[in-house]
């Protein structure tokens, strides 16, 4: 039975190695600082890699500051949490070729079993669910510092809950984190409502820019390289805000056109019907059937004009 | 005991009226419609009067369609919830002279106890919860519709979880709730992501004609006569568009000021130490330490004078 494996694999090890993906998010974060503390309650020697910086906003978590870049080590065990495959770990893959054990522990429907013992429930809504059980099998008990570790996974996976991955157990697991000490209103404030100033102003000028098409079913946004200058941001603020043309009532599909250098940077979401993913292949890119992206050479006017024109006959019926 | 006497009430009672507060929120709607098909399913006589109209927004509540405005009718008993003092019950508050025993049920701390039985609870995060216990109590089983009722309740009192009122027990309640077949994708999709074209084209004009004051420890943002007529929009519009500006990471205090007629409507939040209910008062408002409001004769421009000044003190610090 791969738990018993998986227990039987970490009582053993002294030296352990944990790992997430490169592009870390709050699931990943959160899972390999909890598991990090609970690894020194075992009394391990351990080790956190990621091979990518870590979000500002995601500073706050305990033990982030223990995370560190990929370098050559010898353990006796890897944990790669929330990974679907190993190239997702960056540089930190090699690592997978020297250990003896591995572990893979992860919620994604695509993940490829890279490990010695590979733990995926795709039933949970994020692999801090996971790390969390985990936890408790082991017999160590929550506290603060685990509790709120998770619980930024948690609610960040879920979209604080909103997703439809979120079950019963999602909220169990919530609630025994927040008896444990994890603030909600700490946490929510650091990562929902913590919004930089010149973001706030891209969105503005993205909304104000906002086009519909096809009787309002078809939101269209774009950002120019003028628009990075004179609200003073990046690339990285671009983030998310492709959802604001989805959420409108009428839309069905929302697009999101961002000018880098020679390319344009595309974004598409759709609601209820439409493979996004489709669409995303005829520019060389792709992704999932309702959130998908390209990366494609040329202008903003040419990509939007032969989207627009693809998409006509998806919403038309 | 209360608890006794309401359930014996209940118990004993033929013809039951139900009411919650003006300008119905989800916890009021979600309150009054769960109670209404418990209330049927102990095969009582069941009205829901709600002395104002229901937002378009949560019209797909199960029951929603039996709610009326008051009149005169008799019953044996009559239920209020979420309302802290009766004058929020609008004419239906008539009601409480006239049936021989009412129950008031609610989570504001501020409640003015005016029914024959109190039953409030200032710990619960919203008064579904508090319904959802009266209902176990009562040995009534949850069914889909009545998830679906409470859950509004529980994700709009609480922010979705946000709230720092959040704990334990609204997790577990809502995952009983989700067990019982309330649909979190259905739902959080027609609450939080279904906004109007035209409410969005406002937000971002608010947003590109926002202003930050004193080290950018003020947000401060107006809508005019002339910006409702250029998005299509109305008053109703502007609600929670002020927390884009609290939400800024540098902003402890967010301004909003409304043209209405001959006057401005000014809205306030602050984040974590100014007392927004005290500035309110200099404007002949009021409301909470972090959250208020007011009405005042005057422009624009007059009111935004007056406020940054009575403001300066308190960022200054």
């Amino acid at each position: 039975m791969i738990l018993n494996d998986m227990l039987d694999s970490i009582r053993e090890a002294e030296k352990i190695a944990i790992v997430t993906h490169v592009s870390p998010d709050g699931d990943g974060i959160g899972c390999v600082t909890a598991l990090y503390k609970a690894m020194n309650k075992l009394r391990k020697d351990v080790s956190i890699f990621i091979d990518d910086d870590i979000p500002e906003i995601y500073r706050f978590v305990p033990y982030t500051d223990k995370i560190t870049k990929p370098f050559d080590i010898s353990v006796d065990l890897l944990i790669a949490v929330d990974c679907a495959d190993s190239d997702r770990m960056g540089k930190a893959k090699e690592l997978l070729r020297k250990v003896p054990k591995s572990i893979n522990i992860d919620h994604h429907i695509s993940n490829t079993l890279y490990a010695t013992m590979n733990y995926v429930d795709t039933n949970a809504a994020s692999s801090s669910e996971i790390v969390y059980q985990l936890i408790k099998i082991l017999g160590i008990d929550l506290d603060q510092e685990i509790a709120e570790c998770l619980y930024v996974g948690v609610v960040t996976d879920t979209g604080h809950f909103m997703y439809g991955s979120t079950t019963s157990f999602t909220h169990e697991v919530a609630g025994d984190l927040i008896n444990n000490g994890a603030s909600v209103d700490k946490i929510s404030n650091i990562i929902f409502h913590n919004i930089k100033y010149e973001k706030l102003k891209l969105i503005g000028r993205v909304i104000d820019n906002m086009e519909l098409y096809f009787g309002g079913k078809v939101a269209y946004m774009e950002i120019s390289k003028e628009d990075f200058l004179k609200t003073n941001t990046k690339l990285e603020d671009v983030e998310n805000i492709i959802n604001y043309g989805r959420d409108i009532d009428s839309v069905e599909i929302a697009i999101m056109l961002v000018e880098k250098d020679d390319f344009v940077k595309g974004s598409l979401r759709s609601k209820k019907y439409v493979d996004v993913n489709k669409l995303a292949k005829e520019f060389g890119g792709g992704g999932h059937v309702r959130a998908s992206g390209f990366l494609v050479k040329g202008s903003i006017n040419d990509v939007k004009e032969k989207i627009l024109d693809l998409i006509k006959s998806e919403v038309d019926e």
